[in-house]
């Protein structure tokens, strides 16, 4: 499939094959960097930054100029029309009006959605809040397939923020993809949220095991290990069956170490104020044999997490990775602008899953308050959507911000019909509710919300747990 | 007469030839944009934004790219040298000396005049305060001309904040050069400002008839007109005389709505305070007899007052007035640095008045704060200048933001020739005012200032009214 | 020597031969300015500004788009990664992998310096806090030479803000390289830093006389010459010995005056609060016999130091060293890009010193708190450096931002040659000091310093006007 006109919202957008074209264009490109100029001659960029950003968007700007086209540019969101209180709708329409493709950062989870649903030309994401950066994601497997050779069976162990790192939350699901072995190694509270994992395993398959002794590890210097990823259709190399020593299954080493930085800037008042130490990545731990052939990477920027002592390693990539955003970038804007077409093979090595979706714009809200439908400026057009991930617990997955949300009543529009006097709910873990079609139903955060919707309580209204109570006291 | 090197400060500044001729360049910019890199090759546009702005300045700046030009920009005042407390007329002097043409926003009144007085290279007025915004009313002509074939005899209304809204300023004025009848349908206490309205009819000749009974109709969502202006050489196809109803009369239906939003960076304390609601154009609002046919248009950025369920309607013109902006932009640009060549038709429609001047540099001054004369930094070099526009009362008009001034005293420099007995002044409303020769008319804002430059009060010193007063007490 | 790839940090990175080249260029450039376009096509610029700045960053950039190339920019600190606690190391690294040339503006004093040593491509200093700004110099530079043909032998006065002025500071290095005469008329309380004064005396030759009754002058508006700097081999034109009334001397008159405005925001609590009055550069002084041919330069922008009234006037220079400023960039630009060769000769006029280094990173600190070595961020990288430019006081020269200090203890390493009961400290005036080669130099601020790297005090470990005081007393 071509990728001219394509947007890049999150990682899920890219077929292997399409990831395996953009890197053979990087190759390319970065081989006769000079010869580059012109080839998207005439053409306009708009990069528009609504957070701090130095390297992703001077990236994005670079690799535009080195293809001979133009950048107009948004970087401070004070001075835009943003500030009188635009719609994400509007900008998208006004500045595909004027650009060729908009690179976009925002600090509301599933923006960059929004913006490719309204904007007339390709949207490409450049981090939207904690939820997603896949650019940096393909720099990172570029760096990793340009010093391992291959993808396929490593071992790559992520370190430090998982919880708020966008640029973790695109990598997950790229090394999945690729058959990579991840191990979780968060800082103490700053896990990879469930909704990543619930979707890292109903969607890519595979098998995760948690571990529980890491946090001790952690601050012994050893491995903190709290959980592993091994991709479908993979040995298990590791022996990580509860009970097992971790420590003596890692001997073999990682392929890689992917450092990152606490994202203080999203933290919550409790996390920013809880003065935790993170585990520094040096010289020091660096010693230890199972890091002895690992790459160390990081999306750069660093504060204190990833010592100045590892800069003249061999082994530390974090340059390179940054480096090498010049031409994955070159090679995505040319691809998606139509100046080079891509040779893809057709299907996906991992398909989608094909959800039935809840679109009733009532009743539900995204349980993430950074989701871009929370915002006053959006609310006026744009109603919640999801895709119905699971039944049993009833689970939603927002279009934009891909988090998880469990609605606790449910209806059927089936039953009613029309009728108010049959405008009952009942609880999303009843019975009934297994009974609804999807297209049928209708779900409501909360009873209140039910009932504001002019709707009773049926028999089973009650959670089964609560209904079983008064029985056993 | 060419328009190379010209400045685009009013809309006064082009003739309806000229402004044609603006459009004709613009169709074939659109209809051939990829062959247009190339036109500026090696000219350098400055963008000089001292106010938030997204589509303004990524149109004109858009619009350099696509004719192969350059663009260096100061997108926001706190990083630039104007924290150091520069002038005007230096940035003036210094972006002239480096770039072919500037574009300048700014929040003082009459600013874009001053930087065109002082720079060598063509100003384009992109929104100077509340005054105009001269290249946004060429889009909206442009969309009109594009919808509608001809102006002539269109009814446009202009919706909400009359009074802030500096596209408005200009979009009155072109139209009145163009024929079309003006409906005003301000939101309460956002009406035309006097100066505006006076400088429409004693220069753009045509006929101002005001009504009462608008509050009442905005409240009940009827059609809120206030005044309408029709231009000369019209018939009147309106029956707008006092008593009859304007309801019916506007059975015919409008041709354009044009809706602004409130300009709340602009309010007084008062006004932001006043809790007030603002009327929204919507469906149910368009549903009206009135607008059937009628295109809704908008400059945008919007907040409330145009709803998002308009966005579909066919009558919507606001997206293609921003889109309408590049081309617009880029034949402007174009024959300003003389890349092209205008033929023009040599006579301007609406002729010029040609008033007198003051130019004293001191007894009056201007009577808006936000009049770049009044600003701490222009202070040192920019003396006051107006256009006596009248007599009877004396009345300037400030040649920078073009606010008018009723000065209340009056001397000859005739009457004391140097010498200090004779300096006596009299009440600007004396028969003795009248009598003196423009170029002689020495005028003060107050009887204090008159004094403080050492005039003595004259028998008509006191108003007539004030002097009457006592006899009929 | 080749000027590609080379960095531009201060004046003196140049010798005489490359500046001369740099304006023949600079002449080439601007006499046919449109035929460059293209010279640097596919080149990228990075305009890096953690400052307000209007004309350089706009001056650099309309630069490098007259030679057709691209520029990417970051204007504004605070939409950066730096707010994220990034250090000049890793930007250095970054910008160069995507950039061919970076041009930096930082409120830290050497910076620039740090700039250069991490990047791979050339870095210009447009202005690193108080230290230089050797770009404004060329512009300086080439300004006086096109006006007055040599620079030799002329009498330039610098006037104001001396102090903070980082464009005097480059400027004084360069004027005596050229062999200029200066006049140094002070701001009272902004006089030159002492540090510059010793470096333009130790290592520019030359003499430097000073006077007493300056500021009774610069209150009754004559000329108030605080010091006065004669490059070697020039006849003493001034007589300027003690006693000699300057006034008289000065009939003669200067060739330029050199005015800057006070850098309030880098003044001390106390200068800011002074309520200080500043002489201003007007009419009625320029009125004065001495000033009779003198150009009138100012770096720009001005406030009030400089009046509007000498804008028109023959002698003014300042927008002409402004508008100089694309030219010589330009040339400057094409040279370290490598795109255009200079034919310099080989020798410097005024050959570098070659003083010995202090390399130990601990011990002694830079005596300027606004260093790049004082700041959080790079502390965990970057340890100081200095040039020991004098044992007698005993004078270590920061390598970044050339602050001198004078450190209070010394030891040598030969001394205790690892045994701890050797470790003793002496004062850094005593004989024993003198007697320490340099590679062996143990350098303290202070003796606590001393003490807490585990020295003891020796015999002369005091200061020898503390050990006398008790024989006297």
């Amino acid at each position: 499939m071509s990728l001219k006109n394509r947007d890049l919202v999150t990682i899920d957008d890219l077929t292997n094959g399409e990831i395996e074209s953009i890197f053979s264009l990087s190759d390319e490109m970065s081989g006769s960097m000079s010869q580059q100029y012109g080839l998207c001659r005439g053409k306009v960029m708009a990069t528009i930054f609504f957070e701090p950003s130095t390297r992703t968007r001077l990236s994005f700007e670079t690799a535009m100029h080195r293809l001979g086209g133009s950048v107009i540019s948004v970087s401070d969101p004070r001075s835009t029309s943003f500030s009188k209180g635009e719609s994400i709708a509007d900008m998208a329409r006004i500045v595909s009006s004027y650009a060729d493709i908009i690179v976009l950062r925002h600090p509301w989870e599933g923006t960059a959605k929004l913006m490719a649903d309204y904007a007339g030309v390709p949207v490409i994401n450049a981090g939207d809040g904690g939820h997603q950066h896949p650019t940096q994601t393909l720099c990172d497997l570029y760096t990793l397939k340009k010093e391992r050779g291959d993808i396929r069976g490593l071992k790559i162990a992520l370190w430090g923020d998982l919880k708020y790192g966008r640029t973790i939350h695109s990598l997950i699901f790229a090394l999945a993809k690729f058959g990579a072995t991840i191990l979780f190694c968060p800082s103490p509270g700053l896990e990879v949220p469930e909704n990543i994992l619930r979707k890292l395993v109903t969607e890519y398959g595979g098998e995760l095991e948690k571990f529980s002794k890491n946090y001790k590890q952690a601050q012994t210097g050893a491995f903190p290990v709290d959980a592993a990823y091994i991709t479908p259709g993979q040995p298990h190399q590791l022996a990580m069956m509860p009970g097992i020593d971790l420590e003596v299954a890692m001997k073999a080493g990682v392929d890689a170490l992917y450092v990152t930085r606490p994202q203080k800037e999203r933290f919550t008042n409790e996390e920013r104020e809880s003065g935790q130490q993170f585990p520094i990545v040096d010289q020091k731990l660096m010693r230890g044999k199972e890091f002895r052939k690992a790459l160390v990477m990081h999306p750069l920027p660093r504060v204190d997490e990833l010592a100045y002592d590892m800069d003249a390693d061999p082994r530390s990539m974090y340059f390179k990775q940054a480096a090498r955003g010049v031409p994955v970038r070159m090679a995505l804007i040319a691809l998606l602008l139509g100046a080079k077409e891509a040779l893809v093979p057709e299907e996906p090595v991992v398909p989608k899953v094909d959800y039935p979706m809840y679109r009733r714009g009532y009743g539900v809200k995204c349980s993430n308050p950074r989701c871009v439908t929370w915002q006053e400026t959006e609310k006026n057009y744009l109603k919640p959507e999801f895709k119905i991930v699971s039944f049993n617990p009833l689970t939603f997955r927002c279009v934009y911000c891909e988090h998880g949300t469990e609605p606790k009543c449910v209806a059927s529009a089936e039953w009613h019909q029309g009728m108010v006097k049959n405008k009952k709910y009942h609880h999303a873990s009843s019975h009934l509710a297994k009974k609804i079609k999807p297209e049928n139903l209708i779900a409501f955060d909360l009873a209140e919300e039910a009932e504001a919707h002019g709707f009773k309580p049926g028999y089973y209204a009650q959670s089964p747990a609560k209904k079983e109570k008064p029985k056993i006291g």
